[in-house]
């Protein structure tokens, strides 16, 4: 069970107590928004910058989150049971929204508190083997059909489930989803960066990826580090011949990519330790 | 709220009553199965084909269902609630199953029965103006990418209410999914009919649509209404030019297609009195 769970309104209740009626829309349909965040000395990282692209997903499927200074304290309720009982381990913060009951009512708005398992952040150091699969849409028609919610985090996540199992069955560490006109776009739950020359790339918004929150702020502040920065498409074989390549998320942070479907691909183990720096991600021993 | 709500190895519960713990993997991924059934006079219409079909969607998404006799165990406790209250009314019946919590443990499983509002059966008498809406995949894309979750009634709903949203903005009733490339598929949360000459058409499940219960039933009753039946691919332009088409789904009925895209299309009144014969649906007056 989540080892900390707040809900809006009420604060910290029982992590065993349910929350959510049958009629609700979050779990009848998928319908609702979330974002999950990395906790280290018990602060959520970026919290603003995934509040703010949850309001966003939220607009995007036309219902409006409470106000932002609301969710924040939602957060910080459960922050603050959670620096109750540990201090030192990293967390995920969950927040929830869902569209409510459905015949009306508010929304349903939850908060958890998690460890992070060490298997989760273990590719911080080893890597990651992945496996392409295709999301069967082109590159650029996600922007031509906004009912398919490209770049919304939606609680509709099986098929990301779905991909992300196919991906282990395979032998593979993780997925990367592939556009059916080639192009890699990111991962089921993570960014796609690579390095071509001192310039890291990521996938353009206007796919219909997730912009991610971690892989922002790599690309904000790579200059730090001495990189120039570029949102591109890329095809699989181009990318297989790039320098280095990395998937990153909030809490698993940033993983460098080993293999592409079966194939070694080149790193930069320099440049891997400058982004887990610039982003404060603790690489385990 | 839903007017009754079982929970597997519970029984009936209050609908307020919450049922779902903040880490159900439901809410969290949209990562479950449901089925949505016709009750009239009291009784769940092709109960047993439903719950095949959800059996399926189950182990599509890897995880298995209780026994078939238990399902319909619990869809019985809610039926035997609804009808000590309501008899003459339509009702629908929900049956869902999630995952689970998140760190293990049993599936979720409930059911919950809901009377049908008059406007939801309108169509049957008055029709559906549609708006065709792009699914973004090529008509076979789904066949070779199982994890897209073609065919799979998974919670995750989300593009589908979207899209239902879209096209009621549009001020049409209904959207129609179309492939990337040009092919007619099927209703958010209905199955495509058309009529050519005395044959009743459907698209194939190599689609990746979701089998419909309501129109395999049609097909396979059509005989008794002097008809041939046959699954093809169908492309918007053919559609607009057949002798008439219906969406077809459990709750909603038989409902012709007036309009396409704001072209009013062809009809066939005579064979919807005969499909809604076939299946049972009353037309409200």
């Amino acid at each position: 069970m989540a080892l900390v769970t707040a809900v809006l309104h009420r604060g910290v209740v029982d992590s065993d107590e349910p929350i959510l009626c049958a009629d609700d829309l979050g779990v009848l349909r998928g319908d609702g928004v979330f974002e999950t965040i990395n906790v280290r000395d018990g602060q959520a990282f970026l919290l603003s910058e995934h509040l703010d692209r949850m309001a966003n997903s939220a607009r995007r499927m036309e219902f409006e989150l409470p106000a932002k200074t609301e969710m924040a304290e939602l957060a910080e309720q459960a922050l603050a049971a959670w620096r109750g009982r540990f201090t030192g381990e990293e967390a995920a913060l969950r927040l929830v929204a869902t569209r409510g009951r459905e015949h009306g009512g508010p929304l349903t708005v939850f908060a958890t508190i998690d460890p992070v398992p060490a298997e989760r952040i273990a590719p911080r150091r080893d890597g990651l083997n992945i496996v392409t699969a295709s999301l069967g849409v082109d590159a650029d028609a996600r922007g031509k059909a906004p009912w398919l919610l490209g770049g919304v985090k939606a609680l509709s996540y099986a098929s990301m489930m779905a991909v992300t199992r196919w991906a282990k069955s395979q032998g593979a560490d993780d997925a990367l989803w592939v556009s059916a006109d080639g192009y890699a776009l990111e991962g089921p739950t993570s960014s796609l960066l690579w390095l071509d020359g001192r310039t890291l790339c990521t996938t353009p918004a206007s796919t219909g990826i997730l912009p991610g929150t971690t892989s922002a702020y790599l690309l904000e502040h790579a200059a730090k580090a001495g990189l120039e920065t570029a949102e591109r498409l890329i095809t699989v074989e181009d990318l297989m011949g790039t320098e280095a390549a990395w998937l990153s998320s909030s809490v698993r942070g940033v993983a460098f990519i080993t293999s592409i479907d079966g194939k070694a691909i080149a790193q930069r183990p320099d440049i891997t330790a400058e982004l887990d720096k610039l982003a404060g991600f603790a690489v385990p021993e």
